[in-house]
């Protein structure tokens, strides 16, 4: 017997489209370098409204920060254009976790644009210290990735 | 006789010059119409500042809120270039006031690329309710007026 | 017999719905100002690409230019939401025509965040002089107003 | 004799102060993840300047395009700050080379907020083929890396 369980992680859960706005193209005539992290901080914040980790924000002041961003640009965007955004945990650490965030033509999705992998640390947002990711948050991305697409 | 005094508002106390970045022109090699509303509203932000307004927001939870602004736009700006921006307030209503917003090339100051006029209302974030200017607030933009260099 | 004809124009030919990202919000916890202007544009190049009037641009060097904007901020947006945005042409001079924006909750029609007014002046790119609008751009915009909602 | 000769590349030569803008915050109170690509953004296209890489783009249609940005947040930026902005050229390759970004605190330079790397590719923007990077460019960024202060 040798059947590979399905992981856990990378499932893909959260997913969107977002629209191209004509002025989001810079002077090159592409869609700027910056707007890439636009959409893939409105993918993140979706996820973790999805795993109530805002939630924690208000009540305990312990919220995430980015510590990491890298982005592999692989095909300009131009307007008019429908982007699908979509994101997914890979990794949980013990004070942080790793995200991946994929950007596709909604209406071509084999045309990857661009491909993003992000570090998110979770602190205390009084004290500035790193918080060890609690087991609810841990169980609610098991759950949300348990729905994933893939 | 008739010797006009100066005028106690409308003096420009408020200016910094703000370099051009490339991203901020668009796909037609123009600064985009949008940032010359993020730099009025760093020339109120500092006014704001200047004034003590700001510090009332986490005191009373009052606050400045846009009520309106109309931007005329005059000249063309690209990168790279330096904008300076000027502001004042012209008028003080009951619960809101008017300020004016200022840009011109700063190697060229004959040029004036925009002119911004916004409307502000006072606020109360917890109820939404208008409250009154206090003398206080007045009498420092009456005096932040009268250090205004026009 | 009094019957009034239906206006020409200002009949709301172009809309569009638009999700607010997260980080559109500033640090007042609002979507900061700046953002109704790129939602307004978004609007107008969609009308522009109805009418035919970007083709001009490289054939021609002709084209449209931003001269003025008015908002009238109503209601504050926060995330997450998605508005609705029309536009329409309210007047057409010799060489500039006035255009209205209308943002409002997309699930909530009654409820209008802002109002905007733009004027737009048609140059020649090359020598920066003003053009009349032709006879196929107004038979575009009156023809684009003839299918609008309203 | 043992003696090293100094780096050719990695000598920080271009380097600008940039003013945080109060509405570059975001809902968090911080400036937002996205700025920092502009930051650099501004600092890579003022290397590309001063070394005639963007004076082929109208002549030969051979441009940068921006393959991957990797970005490291080390500490929260807020508004009122002014930020040290320094980008070098670190390795060249055939058709790519890669650049360092620095972002430190302009009044307390010991504190750094972010670093980034970027790899820049050299395209013919006609056919979008790869362009190996000429002996001109080359000399112009070992001139320039030569003004460096480090």
């Amino acid at each position: 017997m040798d059947v590979k369980s399905p992981p856990a992680l990378e499932r893909w859960p959260v997913a969107f489209d977002v629209p191209v706005a004509w002025g989001e193209m810079d002077a090159f005539q592409h869609v700027n370098n910056t707007v890439y992290l636009r959409w893939c901080e409105s993918a993140r914040i979706a996820y973790f409204e999805q795993t109530g980790l805002l939630s924690q924000m208000k009540e305990k002041a312990i919220g995430p920060i980015l510590a990491r961003v890298a982005v592999d640009y692989r095909a300009p965007v131009t307007y008019p254009d429908t982007i699908r955004v979509e994101t997914t945990v890979t990794k949980m650490g013990n004070t942080s976790f790793t995200m991946k965030c994929r950007m596709r033509r909604a209406q071509a999705l084999s045309v990857l644009v661009a491909e993003a992998e992000t570090v998110v640390v979770l602190i205390n947002y009084r004290t500035g210290e790193k918080v060890a990711l609690d087991s609810a948050f841990k169980d609610a991305v098991l759950g949300l990735e348990a729905k994933g697409s893939n």
